[in-house]
């Protein structure tokens, strides 16, 4: 990767700072041009993934649904702190095998299990056949 | 799909209500059985897309690792609000597409952006090999 620390006339002038990337400015310098070519590539890359995330999320919550009207059928409680336990466990194995800081792995897990619990247990007052 | 609040014999039982799912006690009611084995299946396949996710983060922290390294070598901001509206207009569309609940999807996308740019503001401060 190009060091830009060693480039004077990148590092050194006070037009980059504290911006956002600027194609126009960009085109002047061909070391920079290089680096906004490669993060609009990246950044389709995490387009790319984002759009794959939010599209497993919908598929995630479509099975939780299918659970919550279960467990409210069923009487089972929204909340099983041993499944959860399990998950946790399995996911921070996942991610360390994946090379991915465990804390956002956490933080996945706990936005995700939040969110599902406020429903099912938004479902066992209301009734399989709400619209939680 | 079962209605188990015309089942007497499940819904008016206490032993059921506000309890975690219990294999041994599941047994013994046929239809609570029929639903302990559909909810171990959807877990399997929450679990799988959970892992298709954490494994996808793996892959978006390392595109933005490389942003961020990027952005500081060439003294761009962490910060791009654009951007980040851009991604949420596209994001809103691929969550509503795939019926997802939209605030799941914007609280995806805060949590994510929110921990990138604090990685990001770490690099642009201690340097591009820093291990933020």
């Amino acid at each position: 990767m190009t060091d830009f620390s060693e480039t004077s006339d990148v590092s050194s002038s006070d037009d980059w700072c504290n911006t956002a990337i600027d194609d126009a400015q960009a085109r002047a310098n061909p070391r920079v041009a290089q680096a906004v070519e490669r993060i609009t590539e990246l950044r389709q890359s995490i387009d790319n993934v984002d759009a794959a995330i939010v599209s497993l999320l919908a598929e995630r919550f479509k099975y939780t649904a299918e659970v919550g009207k279960l467990k409210a059928q069923a009487g089972f409680a929204p909340e099983d702190r041993e499944r959860e336990q399990r998950q946790a466990a399995r996911l921070n194995e996942v991610a360390v095998n994946a090379g991915l800081d465990p804390s956002v792995e956490e933080h996945y897990l706990q936005f995700v299990v939040t969110e599902v619990k406020r429903r099912h247990q938004c479902i066992a007052r209301a009734g399989a056949k709400s619209g939680c």
